[in-house]
């Protein structure tokens, strides 16, 4: 399957003039033109694509340049999956919060738990949420907001994935932890300028540092327009959680003098601009809808933590008014699979159920695969404002791919391949992916079981220190 | 992890006499008091288990008498799932009815297709539904309807599942194909009985035939009432599609007096009891939820197929009413994943979601994880009348049992392992199989891949003879 060529240097992978043809695979590259190549191939030098086209003509052009060959063997090519709203630090906290109610989930288990966390605790936990990313074919995400956010850059950097990094940050609210609620507003942007000094663009430019706003009920009007105005002196991005839930809506229509939500409150103090990430918009009106598509605010849509928590996002009208939506896994103790694969699943099967209640029915044509698959790579690449350099896989962008395995008893027969890769598809078909050039999954190999050791330890650890304690779902003998 | 003693007799796992200790595994009994054993074993006679306690016990007691005994190092022993609802005949069609509306779904590809298939097809499909089935630690599966009853019965008798077979019944109705339209009631019964005759309790016991009833708008109230009175008498379940879309309940309403729809109907025709299997039961109020609580009806709920098409059933209001509720996939084309363990996940997620519409806010506490638990393996086997023998880990019943790998990526760490086993794991976390006594899948392997290959070839043969033609998604060359 894989032939190293005489020719080739004796150097590893890790060598810049690194030259690799990727050949005999179906590609779908997610490009603007939608160009599918049944027998397609990449040429890869170092860490960008130079090339993509029919398997014979990339051979003839590129053979002798190749310093390896692999035959794919009629696998299928994708652009890695972005997922574009993920907290890394949750992964230790998978289960700590399942079937309680909200006030339960955030002040009795999710608070406790990450105001005790150390930054070791926040490494071992990125990476381990990390390698379920790898899994989904995920090579890039943006962090939703941690605590630490330079564990969650060791941890990356190891990985050898590309995220968009950002602080949890909240200067005002009801019943935080001590040691949060101490924080001001110029505490919150003097750390996140250090941790932009500090982080952007290292690991070979796979990091980026973000600025982040936890959400309206813990953010001063002044935190949110310096936010902004940083943020654009910095030529960096925003990421904030937007009109989660009712409650949310009603206390920013009491407290902020407006006729609706935080969006309609956001619109009016200036703050909606092109490089806002909004997580879930799930509780907006059509004005609202308006508002986002104007400003070119880019939606994160995360449908296993909407039906559980949150409620349904309009995505089909997002996507019709040209908002650029993107699919998101939410964080561990919120969803709790970090599988971007079955997100696409879920995003296809919640948005044509959801139209019962508009319509009476469901619409079984609502969100088709082609527009789930390309929210989960290009969408995602543009959510995250990187995508002059990844999301789709076109000559000059960076080498982010998937290989998927088709022939496998969870996506055979394929009659409609795209359909497959969105309905079928499981973590189980990703097989290898690559990140900046460098394979860091490859055949199912990534990293070893130590990390999974440290992370059963380190979670333990911190829900004794947490005081978390979880009731007996059965009669345990 | 596996060990032979030198007593065991030289005879393979087939001996009508073995015996094996399965020890120090976390065991979710499903049993009425709800017990898990920490540190547990089994003790297995033949096909059928003899004994369940803690492996010390297990151990001392046993030890002797077994000619097998196997340490589960820790992972999680569970009673096979029951998949209620699966058309296995559908299998070879995934992915030739993705994002099409109701009407083309089914006239312009599943009725092509069904009318079209073989035995030999049939006999080919449910192979591979089947290895999808027990990958996902299904043991016993409700057959939903399908053409060729021995097609699927060959298959089950390899593959060494568990299945109560039926055959897709119709006896009236508008548009259908020709093959299917000239059947009178009388075929449509006396085909039934043959097969009776032919196939049930065949397999070790492990098969069995039900009566079908495909639904209600292809049915004359004469088939409704011998359908029912013939499964009376051969003390054998009755499988039927109920109140599936709006569009069904008015059709009963205009055509059959009645006030509201299928479910008032069948209540009225005295045909609702307590061996009829309903699937869907979607579009059912308040008093049709009595009439099916009252007469012991049970409930298949297909939760990917009801976002998908179908829509939202009252399902914490039927199992608040003491109805049995349990999960099924549906059929390929209708889902596309054929895997029950997804469809926990699903259960959890969209009844907590689907809340909203009634109360304004999701209920995260609807449908906690050992509720849905129990719906995928007691409840199942209540629904296909069998739990006198399967559904739960308890001396006397058949060993019918899945092992769950809980120390990878995808469900660490385990602070509460009855969550984890609905929301995180996944089909890569069941490792083996056992039904009626017999491994059918260890350590993942199961068959070969000479089915994969048949398939894919019997399946595009297929389609070119139904004439069913898929649009390309994307800029396909």
């Amino acid at each position: 399957m894989e032939k190293k060529k005489n020719n080739s240097s004796s150097s590893s992978s890790n060598s810049s003039t690194m030259t690799t043809i990727l050949h005999n695979a179906v590609i779908v590259t997610m490009d603007s033109e939608s160009r599918v190549f049944r027998n397609g191939a990449v040429f890869i030098e170092h860490d960008r694509i130079r090339a993509v086209g029919q398997s014979a003509d990339i051979l003839q052009q590129f053979l002798l340049l190749a310093h390896q060959i692999v035959d794919l063997q009629g696998q299928i090519l994708l652009p890695g999956f972005v997922n574009t709203h993920v907290h890394s630090s949750q992964q230790l906290a998978r289960g700590i919060a399942d079937d309680v109610d909200l006030m339960t989930w955030l002040h009795d288990r999710i608070w406790p738990y990450e105001s005790n966390m150390t930054e070791e605790d926040s490494y071992i936990s990125t990476l381990l949420c990390g390698i379920e990313l790898i899994h989904s074919g995920v090579t890039c995400f943006a962090e939703a907001g941690g605590q630490h956010v330079t564990g969650m850059a060791r941890a990356v950097e190891l990985l050898g994935l590309r995220a968009c990094l950002v602080e949890s940050i909240m200067d005002s609210g009801e019943g935080l932890p001590v040691s949060w609620a101490v924080r001001t507003t110029d505490d919150c942007i003097q750390s996140q300028k250090e941790l932009y000094e500090k982080h952007h663009n290292t690991a070979d430019g796979r990091i980026r540092v973000w600025f982040g706003i936890r959400q309206i009920m813990n953010s001063t009007e002044r935190l949110l327009l310096e936010t902004r105005d940083t943020a654009r002196e910095l030529n960096t991005g925003i990421n904030m959680h937007v009109a989660e839930i009712p409650y949310e809506n009603e206390l920013v229509m009491n407290t902020r003098e407006v006729d609706h939500g935080t969006v309609t409150y956001l619109e009016k103090i200036g703050f909606l601009r092109n490089n806002l990430l909004s997580a879930h918009a799930v509780w907006i009106n059509d004005s609202e809808i308006g508002f986002l598509s104007r400003a070119g605010v880019k939606v994160s849509h995360c449908p296993a933590a909407a039906m559980r928590m949150l409620g349904f996002a309009p995505i089909k009208e997002m996507l019709n008014l040209g908002i650029c939506v993107s699919l998101g896994t939410d964080g561990a103790p919120s969803n709790n699979r970090m599988s971007i694969v079955d997100e696409m699943y879920l995003a296809s099967l919640i948005n044509k159920g959801c139209e019962v209640f508009a319509n009476g029915t469901t619409d079984p044509t609502a969100l088709p695969a082609e527009t789930v698959l390309r929210m989960a790579s290009i969408n995602g690449a543009k959510t995250v404002l990187w995508d002059d350099e990844i999301g789709s896989l076109e000559a000059g962008k960076k080498a982010d791919m998937v290989v998927v395995d088709p022939f496998s008893w969870s996506m055979i027969p394929v009659h409609d391949c795209i359909a497959n890769l969105v309905n079928c598809m499981r973590t189980e078909n990703v097989v290898s992916v690559m990140c900046n050039g460098q394979w860091i999954m490859k055949d199912k190999k990534i990293l070893n079981r130590a990390i999974l050791s440290a992370a059963k330890q380190v979670s333990r650890e911190l829900l004794e220190r947490a005081g978390i304690k979880l009731p007996n779902r059965m009669n345990v003998l």
